[in-house]
């Protein structure tokens, strides 16, 4: 039996949408924010407090790239590119490690100067938002227009994350991208992105995601209108590497 | 033939280690820094100018954890639990993913304030200290304590990170645990991730990277001497989970 502990508003909810991918059986134990973090209970059950946790028959997964290989192993190989399709398996591990390892970072960075200008007495807000604004200009923000150029020009010539199907790589690289979907990934055109978007949001188990979730990021993308010539961008026949 | 692009005093100094473990010949091309960051030279390698770059066979490989699945699977099974041998496949997962899906970005956060501090003009110099401080202490430093002791934790029934031999799981966890290792490492025991670094740090390969790379964080750690009760902390035999 899996027990999937989810804390709202929170990478959990791509789990939710891998397990009904994987149309297993779950419970989902929901959990609201403290302050905008994981509550107390949260600490029994992960020794760093952190969503998702999933139990599978009493044994505890945590960290979201490995909580999906469990799922991939044992319930839905066909999510992961074999060895036999070895440039889609290589694909797979980049994307999947690249989305924690490098994407959500960045994501992370900014969340977390937000939070301490939103936590900042009123008499120093001005200047704590000031000097958090020099460093996302500086650091997270640069290194996110690079990486969302990085991740839309490879959806150029690529359907999905590991190349013309769909895997797990793209539920792992759903939460960083649908956390910047109602601001940075609108300022820019990146089209590539949202035609990928806007496909996986027309899944049957993404919608049902959308639903059991009720995380803000899905709600928020949903509620968004792409305009028309972002529509359906071609995708070019050039080759790929990595 | 294999090329391992590397940039001074960085991650990539983990591939060098893991190059010499698999006792592969292979080219080093060294980058230094300017002004800290990758050099103009590096966004030629890879779209997001991130070390570490290997190339193999022509084909580029870049995200750490991605390069180690990738020389694992090419050059050293051997260095990867085996699908019979399931619990230690799945802490190799875990670890693989959680060394730069969560810890990694805890250290990233504050050297990237730190660098803030360093750049900032003279006359703000202290406000801005103070600022990153209180967000150090808040979020980074508070998130890096608790997963330290998770990882000590760990280390106590588990002689390696996958179990009870070596794997590429403590390649990959062991650069931000050098990195830690001359300041926050060293404010608390931590007597099982002492013992580990001591274990790893006779390997041979080590060694070889040590004096290839020629990383601060190795010198560092190499010029560190642990004190006596820390030498030889007692392995218990509870079982673990995850
Ligand atoms: N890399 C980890 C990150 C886990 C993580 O930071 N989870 C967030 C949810 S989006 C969390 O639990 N935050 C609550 C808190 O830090 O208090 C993973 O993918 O599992
Ligand atoms: N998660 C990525 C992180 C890569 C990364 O940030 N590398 C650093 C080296 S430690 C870098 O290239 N920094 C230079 C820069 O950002 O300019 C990985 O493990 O490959």
């Amino acid at each position: 039996m899996i027990v999937l502990h989810h804390l709202s508003d929170s990478r959990s909810s791509r789990i939710i949408w891998m397990l009904e991918e994987l149309k297993v059986p779950y419970e989902l134990k929901r959990y609201d924010r403290v302050e905008g973090r994981s509550p107390p209970e949260f600490y029994n059950l992960s020794p760093i407090g952190k969503s998702p946790v999933l139990v599978d028959d009493g044994k505890s997964y945590i960290e979201s790239g490995a909580v999906v290989e469990h799922l991939v192993r044992k319930y839905g190989r066909e999510l992961k590119p074999s060895e036999n399709d070895l440039p889609q398996l290589e694909k797979y591990d980049f994307w999947t490690h690249y989305s924690e390892g490098s994407l959500m970072m960045l994501v992370v960075g900014l969340f977390v100067n937000n939070k301490a200008v939103d936590m900042s007495p009123f008499v120093s807000r001005f200047l704590v938002r000031k000097i958090t604004n020099t460093i996302n200009d500086h650091y997270y923000l640069k290194e996110l227009y690079l990486n969302l150029d990085h991740i839309d020009d490879h959806l150029t010539t690529s359907k999905y994350f590991a190349g013309d199907y769909f895997t797990a790589a793209d539920v792992q690289m759903s939460y960083p991208l649908l956390c910047l979907q109602p601001t940075i990934l609108n300022t820019r055109p990146y089209p590539n992105i949202k035609r990928w978007l806007k496909g996986i949001s027309s899944r049957p188990a993404f919608i049902a995601a959308s639903e059991k979730s009720n995380d803000k990021y899905f709600r928020l993308f949903n509620e968004t209108k792409f305009s028309k010539e972002e529509d359906e961008p071609e995708i070019s026949s050039f080759s790929i590497s990595a």
